[in-house]
């Protein structure tokens, strides 16, 4: 069995890119993104979350905006320029709603840096979806009724190259025989 | 650019496992997983999490009845007699500590299933840690001050092909355009 394939690479290759082009990706791009992340594992199977991708510019700029409120700098674009947001929720009377809103998230990052796109986890969506602008957008976002903000990404075409990783931790892991 | 690559072929074709066969998995293997595991993304990138891989016999036993206690069956085996049980703590002080093990785990999750492994998440790590005999343990498995436990994972070779998976559920996502 090969212990240096495909899927172990990307894993160890995907970077957060946080500088965007600015032009929108393909949409067969974004399906794959988002396929990938109905395939996220999840708490008995229940796939108890919600994906949203938003690349209409008025509603991107609201989220941006809200964002930047919750840093306290609304002017900030805490999504780096991104033509498309994804923000993704789960059910909230449920005991995986972080868990596995998390791992929808983690895998829509890695399918997207294996075909060319650039992504990078951005916070705060919990606050942003408590406030009143926020709680205005559910309607149109299609959020249903029950489901919390778990976290978003950014997502587009890297405009540079990503950073060198940092070296690993010394023991980040440990094995117990 | 390949919209149907070989990573996104084992992000749809992972499948959680519930039998394994008893023999102990290979060294590179686990390290296989484990160096998977530290390429997870974590917030700001600080690397909040530990990794311990439990395979001494002795210790293994004693988390399989700690869980199974929690579930109120210490008798039960909740890692399905998996011969690798591995656990993942992230840092408590620390806004992403459920969303930072997340991402460890569904990355160790996806790396075994390439090489030839199974694996499935299992909960309540939680409660075993909070627990008196839980917390005997944290020496043993070298948890650094300050962290606290976000979940777990079964490991071995799959005793049985997985189910089918189950079809995703209509509107798992949209898009705002």
């Amino acid at each position: 069995m090969d212990m240096d394939n495909e899927v172990l690479r990307a894993i160890r290759e995907r970077r957060s890119i946080r500088k965007y082009r600015p032009e929108q990706i393909k949409d067969e791009e974004l399906q794959a993104v988002l396929e990938a992340g109905t395939w996220a594992p999840s708490g008995m199977g229940y796939q108890n979350s919600y994906i949203c991708a938003v690349q209409d510019k008025e509603t991107c700029d609201k989220i941006r905006r809200l964002n930047g409120e919750v840093l306290g700098n609304p002017e900030a674009d805490p999504y780096y320029g991104a033509p498309t947001i994804i923000l993704v929720f789960s059910k909230s009377d449920w005991h995986n709603t972080v868990k596995d809103g998390s791992l929808v998230l983690g895998t829509m990052l890695l399918a997207a840096s294996t075909i060319g796109l650039g992504g990078c986890w951005i916070n705060r969506c919990e606050e942003v979806f408590a406030s009143e602008g926020g709680k205005a957008l559910l309607g149109k976002l299609k959020v249903p009724e029950g489901y919390e903000a778990v976290g978003s990404m950014s997502l587009g075409y890297p405009a540079s190259p990503a950073r060198a990783p940092r070296p690993r931790k010394e023991d980040y892991f440990r094995v117990i025989k």
